[in-house]
């Protein structure tokens, strides 16, 4: 059993964990080690938004930005996945990652000024976050198959104790031995032309939450599709609609897409969050998500190692200045959009 | 809004609280107000045990402590509940509290005596804890109807800021601010002829969490009995049959008697654990439990100050030198002494 928190990143603690230190968690978990020299990752979000079927326009881009991605200083890794959003929008976002944020700062100008340089018919939005490793967590339930961030790793932990109670996801985050990472601010509206940036707020949230059910055998696959994917829609469908009343901006229950754009049998919840304890509040109180947890708790427990299905998330909360949102033709709900008044 | 540690018991924090100071509470609750010159108060459970009918020995054991709490160094309240337990047994259990500890001392050497002193064909046992006012906490779904320790309290809060979170029960506790109160070894056996003393180990826990049905409408007694009460029941038979591997030693599921001995409709459950930490996971985590806050939750936030179904505990982390337990003639799964070897 070992600490979430790597070695290289413990600190002097001012503030405890949730839990005693002989806490034995119930199942197994495990997170991403990078490497030591690793200061900073890059989360980068680059959306496009259309009416029906896709245009031109829409492939265009998608195969623009992935021959950049190819860039010898383009991402460790990249995917893609869809959805439908609230106002019947498809939404495609591709999500790139760097662990070497002078790589993504050489390479992101031209990239950024091709995706929302200029109009072409369709909505496009770029979310970045660049926090430094002390600012972000991620969790496994199984150490064989990474995803998102942890796919630049070096690789995964072995089994770590800070997770299977409210309060594991703050515990895992470097930061939270010193810092309570209150959030300072609201997000406000820049207007640059016919670009639209949210200027950001210190200790903002983000989560990307996975499911991985490619693996699992019929039996599984049912209890998976049949009895926790319709509660956890159903969280995904609150949060889109009626987050922002307690913290959560905008939520997107993306498909993940194949290389040949079909969809794949992963999925990912991605949300915008006020502050992590509104993400901690929503999770641990809100029925919906209470469901999910309590599913998810008996389904590790009972099916135990036998279980195929994969879940993962990582957690990252993010200073003012490690953050970045731009938004072109896009309707007054796309991402962050959704946090101010847009005329 | 007002914090449930009350102003002369707060301190120079060395551990924070689980929520940010502008977190907003889903519904409101409240705690027990003692005037500020209570600095102690006692907490003591009488059973009596038995199989079958009640002997005329337990109706005299009965008449007797009754009578002794009328005393003028008696309790300033106590009430009477009755289980059957898993070995079949009924037990009577009339739990006292005063808010003067010098008169309990006072009180207690003679009705110990007559309790637990000779032999009478039953089981008997005494459990008392004499918390510090900092090592314990009080919640109330309503403030206009005190239970257990918090009839002898001044009255009660307005609205409290701690509770509807995980973590809530420890930051009521005014010992939280400064403590982790973790628990200190494990309980032992102590032979005194037929009398067993069970000694006891830093930051024991107790929990009484009630329930009272009496006021509420035909619509509302329904939905308690038929969906909150059946998971209520289930999460306390798992604590009484398979609690001691989470380090719950004993949990009994009480029925409030009234003054002439028939079931009322009001319930408790009381639980002894090995630290608070313990009882923190098992209600944040076991499928029970999560099902038993999930409903309470939608039910409070539902039907809102409509609601007729009052809900309330009182939590205590007692130091070693503030317990004591005493068992004669009882099962060896009595009690405390479910958490040791009884030959």
């Amino acid at each position: 059993m070992e600490s979430a928190i790597p070695e290289h990143l413990k600190t002097t603690r001012s503030r405890h964990r949730r839990i005693p230190d002989d806490y034995v968690p119930p199942y197994p978990s495990f997170v991403a080690r990078h490497k030591p020299k690793v200061a900073r990752v890059v989360m980068a979000y680059f959306g496009l938004q259309y009416q029906g079927e896709a245009p031109p326009a829409a492939a265009s881009a998608l195969g623009d930005i992935a021959a950049r991605f190819a860039d010898a200083q383009g991402p460790a890794h990249w995917d893609r996945a869809q959805y439908f959003d609230q106002a019947g929008y498809s939404n495609v976002v591709s999500v790139a990652y760097w662990d070497d944020a002078a790589k993504f700062d050489t390479w992101f100008d031209a990239a950024r000024e091709a995706w929302t340089g200029r109009a072409n018919g369709i909505g496009r939005y770029i979310e970045v976050l660049r926090p430094a490793v002390a600012r972000y967590e991620t969790l496994f339930s199984s150490p064989d198959r990474a995803e998102g961030v942890a796919v630049m790793a070096e690789g995964m932990s072995g089994e770590v104790q800070e997770h299977a109670y409210w309060g594991g996801m703050r515990d895992r985050i470097p930061l939270s031995q010193t810092d309570e990472m209150a959030p300072g601010g609201k997000p406000a509206l820049e207007r640059d032309g016919s670009r639209l940036r949210i200027v950001p707020h210190d200790n903002l949230c983000l989560i990307r939450s996975g499911q991985d059910w490619s693996d699992t055998d019929a039996a599984e696959r049912k209890l998976y599709l049949e009895e926790v994917e319709p509660v956890l829609r159903e969280g995904m469908d609150f949060l889109r609609d009626d987050g922002v009343r307690i913290g959560c901006y905008t939520n997107r229950y993306m498909r993940v897409l194949g290389a040949d754009g079909s969809p794949t049998e992963k999925s990912y919840g991605q949300s915008w969050w006020h502050s992590l304890a509104a993400l901690e509040r929503w999770a641990e109180s809100h029925p919906t998500h209470v469901r999910i947890f309590g599913a998810a708790m008996k389904y590790l427990s009972t099916l135990g190692p036998a279980a195929k299905l994969r879940l993962y998330h990582e957690v990252t909360v993010a200073a003012a200045a490690e953050q970045f949102f731009e938004y072109r033709d896009c309707h007054a709900r796309t991402g962050m959009l959704a946090a101010v008044a847009v005329d």
